[in-house]
């Protein structure tokens, strides 16, 4: 194992500075601009009354998630997916995995017949755009159902919302797990891992993939030690940017 | 004629705040994040050595644009070109429209075999997005090109940036000419133009659509005038951004 | 200025021949092929009886356009937009003009909830090809409306057509302004503007486009003289294709 | 079998009057404006110097088509393909179908490593449009090979062309086999044939389709015997509007 | 001629092993495997109550066939369609053709407003794809009629089947006519032929395309001769397969 | 916890039985049919010479996979992805997955500069086809590595294949944990966890993903050891499969 002291100065277990931008946008139900040092994700909570037509008439709502990098959010400018005129795998899947962790915390049934779209759209990347966007979304989440609760579209006492969520990416690097990996750590990475834990502790999605040589039972064991630790970090900023409510 | 009083309270020559927040952006070689108001629009410029195919060995460069907006960067949510497969016609006129407004104070020998692009991004949309677009890449675009200069890709004395450029879109609302068109003034304009101006004070591009009855010759006029004070404007906006040097 | 006599020997200030033979197809409710010169251009009014579904139940119709050009209209021979699976942005720019300038002249309350589809193919192209679409397009239009009221879709002292409509390009050239531009005019032009003109002398659309240096205000008030004496030109061989009556 | 009299008056072995006006287009190597009776197909033949990739070095030409239909050339207008993005399967079948026609009456080599696109797009559409098609390629491509023999492109005593090449639709409506089927005869045939000849009388493509009821082996001799006499007329038709040379 | 033996020893007249797993899929309302030699073809089809909306309301059903070849069925691997994003000319045209070969022998009044899919995919190529799947297709759909008349969907006395089909390929291969073309000598035919055929031996469909020299009369016959003895074996193949009931 | 036997009888930590026919195809370098209960999947390996152009000149092979569901391979038929025209985000995923696991156990400069692609194409489904793909892609893939050995296109002692590897999905279904889950009992469960393994004993991957409510870390515990003792009987029958040999 090398010296585990990281580029930036981080201990292993220290996650980068986290700011939460709440209500950056003046169009959406509900929205927050996250950074993640220097990965910066614009999260909006799109709602609108009415479900697809395959939920109709089953009294259950829907949130569905959809993420996108600026073409010069990276340090290459990469080509916009609207000119390629096809949706890449990599976008497809992070889609489906914001979506499925905002659900996880998510009382369909309360929400009522109503439709919550998030938009994640990297402004810039540095690492770890993912996790910032469904903890960024959770917070853009909270503010729309409030905004709903208010307009009358769900009930005074209904709570769709069941817990709060939030996400995390640690990695083996050079031997030494690593919390909150920035862009230089996990292209280095033998061992890259996403952790989606809620806010009571549980886990929501674990992605744990060997990049470099497969990893034994003890490392797992390591990284998700790490990540239920961030997360909690997590969620108390989640928390003051909410005001404390929720 | 109506009382021509504004609803945000602007007489109908006046511009709404702009605002330009350059080098934004920590990965593009040149950034600006400008607002017209509401209206709010990421400018990043890449340059890369090299042209397309096209133009190889003509000893020319290339400029091009790309614009966009966000799903949620308007009142209601909009679906997502990358989705829908395909990119639409609106998005494609403006695009070809930055792109050919910037090459215009471009002299590409000087630029070399170089390829600047200007990515777009709308992130809240309060109408003049494109004209906000024109105004904030030209920062972009300056910047980017002294970044050229600095790491030796365009010579010390060559000189690209033949001018600066800026544009403005008017319109006819209730019988009065007036400049800076927001949203609510657009959508019920009878007549819509946007006009690109150098800093010189000549045209680049002049566009007028009748939208609601045609319009004669003297409208025109009284348009091109207030145009022409508000690219002005637009012009110190973006030399005081660029801290006065071009 | 250099000697302002033109390749084909016009003077600046003349059109190329224009020829429309109106009721070209035998399918169409409304046709005319025209020409300018070499440019041909086959245009088809469709008329269908209701509105596309975000307009039904509002008592207005629909008038919209599609232009495109057979691959080998021109001289070197093209990819169909059909085999590279999209429309370019060209296309989709000129098809919206033609599209708003019909709108332009057209009552939709009294064309009732009905659809007006004109296509404008482009058989042979020598410059000038939107504006002889507009041209002629205009000839289908009024046909196919006459076709409507014969057929009892419209009422009989319905008046959908509220003016004629004609367009032209006009551009600076050697530093002439000179109006019709054929291929070898346009290309070397410096500064380019298609105008649309209403029958009565009121102007729909003006775009111009600085193609090599920005031009000044003098310059914009000579190319747009030029432009409203070819459409009142214009507007006389529409009178006399359409038999006098509209 | 019932009154073998037709629609249109003609006997059942007889032709509609067959126009072919050559040269039609100022742009293209080769071209030919046929008409089948109220059928219309505008065909034109580009040549270019060297061959796809996967040719080079071969020492053979190729010679491709494409076929495709003006929206409005039918009773009710169609979308367009390049509209819906894609190329549908019966446009893809006919164009395979006059490639290999075309081929079929091409010395490949005698051709040189150059290549000849045959675009056949149907202005106005009765029924035998991709007989029309292959009737009318045909000529434009014997121009445009005597062109590039003109201009050098092959040598002067090379003769890529062996022998002409005619395509004719047969098919037994009402029970009666009949030669050219118009569109109101095509709609209602019980069997529906396309068969390709040579000048010489030898068969390039025969493609027989059940469209009500299968055909017995005497059915299929009938209206092979009408095809042959037919495709020997459109052959002196091909010769009279090529100056009889070919 | 040549010597008319062929590479795997059969005589011209001969069809290659075939073999008829039926029901080989537990999911699909009827299926079957089928090899021709080495060809492989899994067969599948779907019933679905109800009918494309076109066809509603009229009392008729709906028969439809897909083909896909897998990326690995052939020698060297193919790009699959879907990772293209489009669906080539032949597939189009193959799945068209089993398409109409199956409706040729349902009687859509009889089956009612259903739709019946059928999937061909190519598991292994060796040349007559089309022609085992319209074989092997026929066996699936009769198993998906008799699904469908057990569960009530269609009267117990309905007969949507008016009779069995098969295809064959045959060709001219070294001057010799031979039936049942392996991919090796498919690739070296002079003309080759398709040729679909109904249980009491008519024609529905004949698709002759000459590869090298055009064909004549003669040969077309001899080819049909061949074609119809072939079909008749595929016949009684089918039926053995279907335990001797159709 | 409810009683956990399961609807097929099965204890919880019982495989499915697990069928591999290897060599199931002529054509590919290595394949394999491989069912794990109803679901089956076809595997096969293509190698090529070469690789893609980003990694041309590096010393190091590729090896990518493709997966892929046949229409009718369910209950209900789907529509097919290529006839969409895109492919779906769950096709993406699974396919990165596959390629992903089958990378780790690569020595990819053993390989030298060869390309592996591995097609997984599911014939019928009933749960676990991407573990299925993956565990049957791993024999097709050590078949084609020896065919690759043997006609010299890897060295005689090059070792490409570091270990072998497998994959099983496990899950909390009625609150116990279970292998390897069949549709009916996947589509119920509250957790679901793909994971791949090495013949070490190592993890590749670890794919946990709350299906219903979150999961904590006893039961995450519980599954790995269930997916543990799975994969090490998948080892087991793949080496019987090769015939002991790897």
């Amino acid at each position: 194992m090398i010296d585990p002291t990281r580029a930036d100065g981080r201990t292993p277990e220290q996650l980068r500075p986290v700011m939460i931008e709440r209500g950056w946008s003046a169009q959406a139900e509900g929205s927050a601009l996250i950074s993640f040092g220097a990965t910066r994700v614009l999260c909006t909570a799109s709602f609108t009354p009415g479900v697809p037509r395959w939920l109709m008439g089953k009294g259950t709502g829907w949130v569905t998630a959809e993420y996108s990098m600026l073409p010069r959010s990276t340090n290459e400018r990469m080509q916009r997916e609207s000119i390629k005129g096809k949706v890449g795998g990599r976008t497809h899947e992070i889609s489906r995995l914001i979506g499925r962790s905002l659900r996880a915390v998510i009382d369909t049934k309360a929400l009522g017949e109503n439709t919550l779209v998030l938009d994640c759209d990297v402004l810039q990347a540095d690492g770890g755009t993912r996790t910032a966007s469904i903890t960024g979304a959770y917070v853009a989440l909270a503010d729309a159902i409030e905004w709903a609760r208010d307009e009358g579209h769900i009930g005074r006492k209904a709570q769709p919302l069941k817990d709060s969520v939030a996400a995390v990416s640690v990695g083996i690097v050079g031997g030494t797990p690593m919390t909150d990996l920035a862009y230089v750590e996990d292209s280095r990475a033998e061992t890259d891992m996403n952790v989606v834990v809620t806010g009571s502790g549980d886990f929501v999605e674990v992605q744990g993939t060997a990049e470099g040589a497969p990893f034994c039972r003890d490392e797992l064991d390591a990284l998700l030690d790490l990540a239920l630790g961030s997360a909690a970090e997590l969620r108390e900023i989640q928390r003051a940017a909410l005001g404390g409510a929720r």
